[in-house]
């Protein structure tokens, strides 16, 4: 899928939303435990309930790798069946990977080739060369951070406005329209000034949800020009129920922040 | 093990050495490729024939991502075969992560508490809450990238001198003996302004051998007042032959190496 494809895809789903597959075996609902794959079942439900309603899927990363090769094997089951039966929907491995040029390559690979994600979230501390390998790929995406939700943000990218030369930097290298940012929603007034200077980029937009960022405020200083955001929702929306009817209480969820969205 | 267990073995072994285990089974010797899990079998021949001449070994999870659930089972393989015959060598998960908090959390699970690795690789991008669980482990050690080996770096490391705040800044978190740092011996220039400011931390230091960092500087420039570094070198060592003699030919370089460390 490429980024022309994922906002007409937006437009016409008039939904924003990403939803964000923190799965952790400890919080799905108890009756699906017994289940083959419990991870695996969880995601495949949430997704066949609510593909119709999100542009696209984040797979968290740590969540799986925190069971060892069965939540590789969840992970990669995941991928798989989104690729299979829901094509439509933009996939993004939330992994945080980038390093020297012979291991990144193997990242690639491992993303980008083997399980086919669409795109996958990058920090860019180690600079060009960490994100070379990830851009030789076409209609695949890297998604650099630039100002993340959480509370270190503070620390070292507002220093020197270090986020904006991640942005204004990599927007100079080679392939860069493959590149989208991470631009933490709970930081919403910084959004307008990296808006200013990528127009043109998807904006991968987390921190709304159970991080507290304002939903109308984030689309209103990020789509004056086009439709390019996604915004992830994770645990509020696969956590919102806990019973046999977690799909309903999911649902409302999603259907709460798609009708605050206006086209 | 603790960095003062970590650093008697560097005295008493007499070497800086961290093998690096970026093993690509592209790579590996071609008589190894009939054998059960080639992968861990390359590992294990050569961390047994290299165990007494090195400190640590660092496992780079790019390399076995890459062959999905099957490399996932050899890094399990491999980090468990060094704890049980190999206890003396200081373990480094090469994995480059971080997130917001309840996600490295995750991570801090996969690595310290299911694989027991006694350290991993972190970017420093997203600030002292994406460090934060990993430091809540007793002998456990979070290893910030400060100045890597890559070209790359000069993007957003140098800019207004980000290296020197990542670690001066990290020094004031908690447990903060718990963080050690990544220094490119290709930037060995600026490895004594580093020193300078964390002189009782250990420090790790790629880029030797095929970056072609210089090995003597290295360790001139960081050791006056401790023997508190791990340089690691990887394809330099474990790609130094490519047939049934290949276990002597990374010993041979292991041996080029500790012989021109003096003590």
């Amino acid at each position: 899928m490429n980024l022309n494809q994922l906002e007409e895809n937006i437009i016409s789903k008039k939904t924003f939303l990403c939803l964000g597959l923190d799965t952790d075996i400890d919080k799905i609902p108890k009756h699906l435990l017994g289940k083959d794959d419990p991870v695996f079942h969880f995601n495949k439900l949430l997704i066949d309930r609510l593909s119709k309603k999100i542009a696209a899927v984040k797979i968290n990363t740590a969540f799986y790798e925190a069971r060892g090769v069965d939540g590789w094997n969840s992970l990669e089951k995941t991928i798989k069946y989104i690729r299979d039966n829901h094509s439509d929907l933009f996939t993004i491995a939330d992994a945080k990977r980038a390093d020297i040029g012979n291991t990144s390559k193997m990242y690639a690979k491992a993303f980008f080739e083997n399980m086919q994600f669409h795109s996958i979230t990058l920090s860019p501390y180690m600079g060009h060369d960490s994100v070379t390998e990830f851009l030789n790929y076409e209609n695949k995406y890297a998604i650099l951070l630039a100002l993340t939700s959480n509370d270190g943000a503070v620390d070292f990218q507002l220093e020197n406005e270090l986020y904006l030369s991640v942005v204004s930097e990599s927007q100079k290298w080679q392939n860069a329209d493959r590149i989208m940012y991470v631009v933490g929603a709970t930081k919403s007034d910084f959004l307008l000034k990296i808006r200013n200077i990528s127009e043109k980029s998807f904006l991968l937009i987390p921190g709304v949800g159970s991080q507290g960022g304002d939903f109308e405020n984030v689309i209103l200083n990020s789509t004056q020009k086009n439709k390019r955001i996604l915004i992830n929702i994770s645990r509020a929306i696969i956590y919102a129920g806990n019973d046999e009817d977690f799909l309903e209480s999911s649902e409302k969820v999603v259907d709460h922040y798609n009708s605050r969205t206006s086209f």
